[in-house]
């Protein structure tokens, strides 16, 4: 197996698998279909878009008129399926219907695996679930590494790419001890699995922290897979965190409870629809009320083609999001489907360092702030990180100027360049001897020199105001940072607040006293006496550093 | 004309408009058409799903050749379209290009509206623009009402619904003079104008500021139509502030610049695309590259033909969110395209008590509270009201026990039934002489009594925690009210803040210091002075009111 990284944003990356001759690209999802009785055919899946598909062996192995047939034929020509075929080795089924006629053990069914042709077959683990115990977890975390060792020993066939589940559940340590311990090992693809107990319960700050966790890790040459991941509101989210794989069966399992996906409000129960709001085949060609007149089968099929033209659409959508450089835009836009996608996403707060390595040094377009979250991307803590480790003040200054800012950034706006005109022309102060900075919402302070870099200078922004508390404190906190660093640079440090000023439409503005800018003076005094103050004009400013001399 | 309206959420309103013979939903687009010059056909409009266009009768009137000939036919047999036709008087071409040669008379061009037989014929009105003056703007606002006057005394078709433009522009008492006034005379519909340039500019703040003045001073029961609202993204916020209906040629404006709408990051470039992330027929069956090598005009139709495909599902979807009641979680989610929308989606804050006498009694499922904006609900602003102006404390009580809000709310917590089943139980005071109430981030106080009552007791929401000052303000000023009005009701207070609490999963789990109970105590210090306090168990609290006695 192959896997190339075409382009990443967030922990996200846009990529190529290459695998026996198969192509496909991240992120993608695995439908999983049943090895002989599906719903929506295989030939449709490709149709609707998929490259590769999931399929579970075990139930295979057990169907003995199937077991050789497909031995001699190959997984792919019994399915029909061109594109790449992963398959389980039965140990969800093993637990999830906690039966014993699913047992088997783990020589027997790897050897199918091998035997059938799978692209990518699964060793028999043991997922964690999430009321296991601590020994129990612990348990299942070491007998699963030690049949992946045993796993590799075994391994017969070139054909086969072996995915190497990672188990812990909750426990953080057992988490990062199976992602160590099995990035030891070669696998072709590693899968965080015991997921499916909290996507059903709509928990999706557990499997942020568990991906995480692992990503942190985890050899990261590999491409890191999801077992049982299938509403597509989460995806974003997922692949923003570093998820580059998915299965599910919740196209066919919510379609049987007829229920529809939507990316907007939420999953739909069929029975509120009176019209599609979506531009599939599916919702093109039928009314809400055709399918609830059609006999259950067709019913349930076509409601999973939906399902899965909306899963698949939502992979173009976010694929299409990493080449921009807006995967974090359109996560803050999804997670509004439901308040605990929004307290998931809150959870990369805690791992912003983690997330600003990963971080793209520069992306084509302006940034658009739109939510409070915005506030956690990785690109404001980086840049608030190099403000204070890597920026130098220019030698030949001795006063600070600080100004707001405006609608439109740097010399972009009006009063800024009234403001820059005034100090170029003054015959007060030497030019160079005053430094000036924009004092910003989202970054701190904006020395005048970086404002046309990214991404200081092009950007919108909600309105945030001194009333928000993350904001004030991680703006009081860059504040302080940078004084404590550089404040010997400025014998005076000058605020300048207006009364108005001109908008990017050349209309007068009364100048917010919510702006964050009116809390500067009590947040640097500390670091000078008489040598700091306010000001509303530039001529008060002059005179103000001109009193030194 | 019959305006029948079937269901509302926000001020948005489900409805149905037939007029000669023919039918329309809303909320819906005219998309505009050209009398005789189209990329994309008039028969692939109405496949497309366009129940109403619009067009333009001064083109129309202009072309000699067809004068005469759309006169004997009609509109709809000129296009060929049997859908509703509505028809501009060509006010907005003669504003636009500034050009004599767009001149005419109001006269001549409303005869020529009602021989075409137009359903939706619009007087020659005098559009206010953004750059206006006040002087100027209401010069135009007075000759508009006075040609709106004239055109009543001269109509003569029965077959032509007029449409009456309200204009003001920025200047509100303008605007609601324009609104006013209009509202007197019999107009089918009556239609906001001097919008375009702020679409342009992405200054929604202003159209729903103005769309806001219209709704509170126009008839109730007729549609309110915005001229050149054509952006789908913007759709959701314009019919939530009671946006009807809308016109736009923006779907083939933008498509001759290659752009491509969305709604979940913006309007793309094409050049930008390598995979359309949509399912509609064009996305299906083209792909980016296909649409960049064919020739201009069918590149133009075709990315054309897709933007009126979203366009009509984002109506489909504001549809049926009206008619779950989910309209606001839509905006919500919406908003996040662009930060000018959220900042406009704000705005609504100051006109909460004009939405909460439209706002819904009931609707069938819990809220979902995703956003920080989620606290500008109007239902919630209701439930504030009721519960300051009309609840009444039972009277048989003695004592006031706060408990937390937790996951689950009311007798769904395991915690909370804990605590009830203890004080159900206790031989140290009577049971009906404790009022318990809830502490709630989001309503304030809940009284037990109601909390099986819609929307409190079912609901879904993002943690926003005690250092958020928008929701400070609103609970500080809640509970303030609340205890100004019956303090005197209860002898002692009693605020109960666990350690530990069972969440859903039965999990023990560390209550937040963060909570806004937190804060309860100096809130409402004030009214009580011995007779509050602050406990971990409930065994404490029932000591604290045996001391009474």
């Amino acid at each position: 197996m192959k896997f190339e990284i075409i382009d990443v944003d967030g922990l996200g990356r846009l990529g190529k698998i290459r695998v026996n001759n198969r192509e496909m690209t991240t992120p993608n999802l695995f439908p999983v279909v049943h090895p002989f009785n599906n719903s929506v055919s295989i030939l449709e899946l490709e149709k609707i878009g998929a490259q590769c598909i999931f399929t579970n062996s075990f139930i295979l192995y057990q169907n003995e008129n199937l077991r050789e047939k497909v031995r001699k034929e190959g997984i792919h020509n019994h399915l029909n399926f061109n594109g790449i075929v992963a398959t389980d080795s039965g140990a969800f089924q093993q637990y999830f219907y906690d039966n014993q006629q699913f047992s088997i053990d783990s020589e027997t069914i790897e050897k199918f695996q091998e035997d059938i042709e799978s692209d990518f077959p699964v060793i028999l683990d043991l997922p964690v679930q999430i009321n296991d115990d601590y020994y129990t977890a612990k348990e299942k975390v070491n007998l699963t590494i030690k049949r992946a060792k045993e796993n590799i020993v075994r391994r017969k066939s070139e054909k086969a790419n072996w995915i190497g589940p990672i188990h812990g559940g909750i426990y953080t340590d057992l988490l990062s001890k199976s992602a160590i311990e099995m990035s030891k090992l070669d696998f072709a693809i590693y899968a965080l699995g015991g997921l499916v107990k909290m996507f059903l319960d709509y928990r999706f700050e557990l499997p942020v922290k568990m991906l995480l966790t692992v990503k942190k890790n985890i050899t990261p040459n590999k491409p890191i897979h999801m077992f049982g991941l299938g509403l597509p509101q989460f995806f974003s989210l997922a692949v923003a965190c570093g998820c580059d794989l998915m299965d599910s069966a919740a196209y066919i399992l919510y379609a049987k409870e007829n229920r529809y996906f939507t990316l907007s409000t939420g999953t739909k129960n069929l029975n509120e629809l009176e019209e599609f709001p979506c531009n599939c085949p599916i919702c093109s060609n039928y009314t809400p009320n055709d399918l609830k007149e059609f006999d259950k089968d067709l019913r349930i099929k076509l409601l999973a083609k939906h399902n899965l033209y909306v899963s698949f659409s939502e992979l173009k959508t976010i694929r299409q999001s990493i080449r921009e450089g807006n995967l974090w835009e359109l996560v803050e836009q999804r997670v509004r489907c439901h308040p605990n996608l929004v307290n998931a996403l809150r959870m990369i707060k805690d791992d912003r360092s983690f997330f600003e390595k990963y971080e793209k040094v520069y992306k084509n377009h302006g940034r658009l702030y739109s939510s409070e979250e915005s506030l956690y991307r990785p690109l404001i803590f980086r840049y608030h990180k190099k403000l204070i480790n890597t920026y130098r003040v220019p030698k030949e200054v001795l006063y600070l100027l600080i100004l707001p800012e405006l609608d439109l950034k740097g010399k972009n706006s009006p009063s800024i360049i009234n403001w820059l005109n005034k100090l170029d022309r003054n015959a007060i102060i030497n030019r160079q001897e005053i430094h000036i900075v924009f004092s910003s919402y989202i970054y701190g302070i904006v020395p005048i020199e970086l404002i046309d870099t990214f991404p200081l200078g092009q950007y919108e922004s909600i309105e945030f105001n001194n009333s928000n508390s993350l904001l004030n404190n991680n703006y009081k906190l860059i504040i302080e940072q940078y004084f404590k660093k550089n404040f010997s640079k400025y014998h005076k440090c000058a605020i300048l607040i207006p009364d108005f000023y001109l908008d990017q439409y050349k209309q007068k503005i009364k100048f917010s006293e919510h702006n964050v800018i009116n809390s500067l003076k009590s947040i640097i005094s500390p670091f000078y006496k008489s040598n700091l103050a306010v000001f509303k004009e530039i001529d008060s400013v002059l005179n103000f550093f001109k009193g030194d001399e």
